[in-house]
């Protein structure tokens, strides 16, 4: 059956997620011996899905460790070759393989270079392993769907860990622990998702909108609707778009906007007033009542990226779904990308 | 005449090019003044057709500070408000108007937490130059057009200027004294555009591609093709299309590739051959002798997204043209926008 092995690991979720925070410990503490006495900034390292968790980190160590926060851009490294001093930096790699040639030149080069190195990975014994002064191995199981969900949101949540160790983190325990339970509920609930997704996929395009750290979510699930159902799904911060892109939105424009009842909650909801008055066609996920897919409320705004996204794979599902997709094996992707 | 006012500002590149280029030493002097001793790095602060010369800038200076540089996220400022201490950074921002609300926001955050900072703005008397240790006006005169050309050009030419004051360039200076002449021969040559553009109208949606620095032109060019013409244009680094969506690309798919004799060329060469077997209508902007738009050849790469940049404008322009649409004002759009 088409999207089989997407939908079993989506659905492992709640259970990787809770073994993950079960070992906060010990991730906290390993981090937390290496980073630099005085931090100069934080690079985050990766590509594709794992560029999206990286947004994510960025916008959650700066926060946390109140000093700079960015994602390299690797071709500096790879094509250009260019010496960059990294003496007081700490760098983050995120591949789930492990094994993404360019990923691994990039985290080898920066420790050269002086950074402490973390790579975040899921499985043992991967090249990226071998130039990290600590790898935290995400173990959530083999990810055999193309389009990567578990690994993901385990990545998110050791990302929060990872933060924890560079200072304070804009959550209390409880709110982090009680994730798994509220992706649960959400994975339980695939209809609203459905009926979503069915409003949505009127033409080959479609606009996922966020603002401030809610764009992760919008980035991603662009990516998961590109991977598995061909259509050029696009993400933007509500933001840009004011910027420009806005001029091509139209009249049945499909836009699935994140909203929150956060910090860039007012902003969404003018903005989502604003591309219904052009004629756009807008769905929203969020922790408001009135969103047709809805996030639980009260849950700190740096947090619910998680939650968000899981709402973006199950659009992404059901769009592909709906289209007779296959989401496991979209055609043209592999797994492992060997950019060099 | 539709267009008539961008194609006038188009036409004065490279006079403004020239005058900016004759004040190299007072601006090279006043930057070099404010660099902190101890770079801990470099922060770029922009939005919309800045943001993208921004990433040139971070590009370039990562490469001549050799240390990291990257571009701010606004809203870790503006919206969560966080305390992120920018002592030991050199932070350039970049706003033509000098007045985005959110970029003066920023850049005055930046600088009460310890950031030297500069200013990139054309006009005197911006509230962005109060904020600023050093503003270098770019004196191009009035853009009344909405898309960004001039202005945008003699940025990236001041961005080399502030590269040149942190480090060593990769281009003699003779290299950067040779653009405007250069593109002034692009700017005779408009019929190779139109053809391109013609080519590449066939629908409502088309892709740019670059690799490394020339990220920055494909990037400009989808910005200024979605700005004038209404077509959902996309920008994107050929190592994240391979990534995921390359899956959206199909026969008749159309895709303009910024290639290079530089080193991004090979990896550029080997994504337009994979394209075409894809049955993707490719169209490139480049040094090589077969691309359907010319670049002189020679030029180092990171100089050549000044001369793609401006293929991409007649590109945008054309297709304008083509659709009988107003360049000069989009719907929907407006010089100014007030982000905050």
């Amino acid at each position: 059956m088409n999207g089989r092995v997407m939908a079993a690991e989506m659905a492992q979720q709640p259970g990787t997620l809770r073994t993950l925070l079960a070992r906060r410990s010990e991730i906290v503490d390993a981090v937390r011996a290496i980073i630099p006495q005085e931090l100069a900034g934080i690079t985050l390292v990766a590509r594709g899905s794992s560029d999206h968790a990286a947004i994510y980190g960025r916008y959650l160590l700066e926060m946390t460790a109140q000093r700079p926060a960015a994602l390299v851009a690797p071709s500096i490294h790879t094509l250009y070759r260019a010496p960059v001093d990294h003496h007081g930096y700490l760098a983050v790699a995120i591949s789930q393989s492990g094994r993404t040639p360019e990923i691994v030149t990039v985290l080898g080069r920066l420790r050269e270079q002086g950074a402490r190195t973390v790579a975040i990975v899921n499985g043992a014994g991967t090249p990226l392993a071998d130039v990290a002064d600590v790898t935290i191995d995400l173990r959530v199981g083999p990810e055999l769907a193309v389009p990567a969900t578990k690994t993901f949101i385990g990545t998110l949540a050791v990302l929060g860990l990872v933060a924890e160790a560079t200072g304070d983190v804009p959550w209390q325990w409880s709110d982090l622990a009680a994730i798994p339970d509220q992706i649960g509920a959400l994975l339980a609930d695939s209809e609203s998702a459905a009926a979503v997704a069915r409003s949505l996929d009127g033409g080959d395009r479609v606009l996922t909108v966020g603002r401030g750290i809610l764009l992760v979510a919008a980035l991603e699930t662009a990516l998961k609707i590109r991977e598995t159902s061909a259509i050029l799904a696009e993400g933007v911060s509500s933001a840009d778009l004011r910027h420009g892109p806005i001029a091509a939105v139209g009249k049945g424009f499909p836009v699935l906007a994140f909203t929150s009842d956060g910090p860039s909650g007012a902003d969404m909801a003018a903005l989502v007033t604003e591309l219904r008055m052009r004629g756009a066609l807008v769905r929203r996920i969020g922790p408001t009542e009135s969103a047709e897919l809805s996030l639980p409320g009260g849950v700190p705004e740096p947090l619910l990226p998680l939650l968000a996204t899981v709402r973006g794979q199950q659009v992404a599902a059901a769009t592909a779904a709906r289209r007779q997709l296959d989401p496991d094996r979209p055609e043209g992707l592999t797994k492992v990308t060997l950019t060099s």
